[in-house]
């Protein structure tokens, strides 16, 4: 379990040199997250596999809570939202059911990283953790725009795409713990956005 | 981070020296993890509290992820179903709402406590923990009771229920976290109950 953060908050990279080195840092997390527990995982061997050094490392990522936050982070960026093509007869909860689903795979692939992310994710809450409310707003913002709501959401449209975000939460950590096959996650999945996204009549 | 625990499957207590042994660790844990955060918490602490052997402790708790989870399981058992007073006319969303605000608020009231209590149901999934499975299967049973859906609940309404839990969960842990004040964990899981509950016209 890591040791609460310091309170000085994270630096960002700003130089070409800096964002390398941050890249470095993050790959070196997902090898190492990828082969061992979360509670494994030691900086210093980030540090060692990422070629900085460990004061470097504590500079950008506080602790290893920083550190998964930001690799979950880094790989909800990849995704580019005009990359999902919605056309205008898809049913929305279609829709957004294969967007998760889609995730849902991803995490599933790799579910030792996956979990060190979510354990991550629940120990930044509360936590100075800027990543955390990026990933928040980003995957709202990301699902307004799958599911043709992001002009000027009402409160309503923003509450129920947090409401779809929980509930794939929930569904995707017993998913990835083995307790449930893909296929129930998938089939739970459809039905919660079928009913969280339903247009009233 | 606690270790894996054993492969050897948690004892049962039977007799009533040992229920109330049980008890007494079950108390131990609920007075100590009130205390400090669960990676401060040990299992050795948590003996001497209850004056048992840091033996007996592992024969019944082989991890301290299984302790939690057992005060998350003694937590639920205290509610009596039977005294959720459901009217006829009230609104099936709203039932469920009061009941979950219920164990929000209860939650709330020990912050501290209830994260290690999540934190120990999600290092849990997966592992061989009877508790975790009985949990699950004790919040789905009060859900559809209130609901008024337990006698021969079809397969939708148990999604249904469940898929409340899932949202219930990530309403929680935001609101823990103190990321979201009580009030909007009422007006999300209120909304979430309407739509996820609402009986097809």
């Amino acid at each position: 379990m890591p040791r609460l953060p310091e309170a000085r908050p994270p630096a960002k990279p700003s130089s070409q040199g800096q964002k390398d080195r941050h890249s470095q840092m993050l790959r070196a997390a997902v090898k190492l997250g990828s082969q061992q527990d979360f509670e494994r995982v030691q900086m210093q061997d980030v540090a060692a596999e990422s070629e900085v050094a460990i004061a470097t490392l504590y500079r950008y990522f506080p602790s290893k809570v920083h550190l998964f936050v930001g690799v979950m982070r880094a790989e909800l960026e990849k995704v580019d939202p005009r990359d999902l093509q919605v056309d205008a007869d898809q049913d929305l909860g279609a829709v957004v059911t294969d967007l998760l689903m889609l995730f849902t795979k991803e995490m599933y692939a790799n579910r030792r990283l996956s979990m060190s992310m979510i354990q991550s994710i629940i120990l930044s809450e509360g936590l100075d953790s800027p990543d955390s409310a990026v990933i928040e707003e980003a995957f709202l913002a990301l699902l307004l725009r799958v599911a043709g709501w992001h002009r000027d959401p009402t409160e309503d449209q923003r509450r129920r795409c947090w409401l779809v975000i929980q509930c794939w939460f929930g569904v995707l950590v017993t998913t990835l713990s083995g307790n449930r096959p893909l296929e129930s996650a998938e089939q739970d999945l459809r039905r919660a956005c079928e009913l969280l996204l339903a247009v009233a009549g």
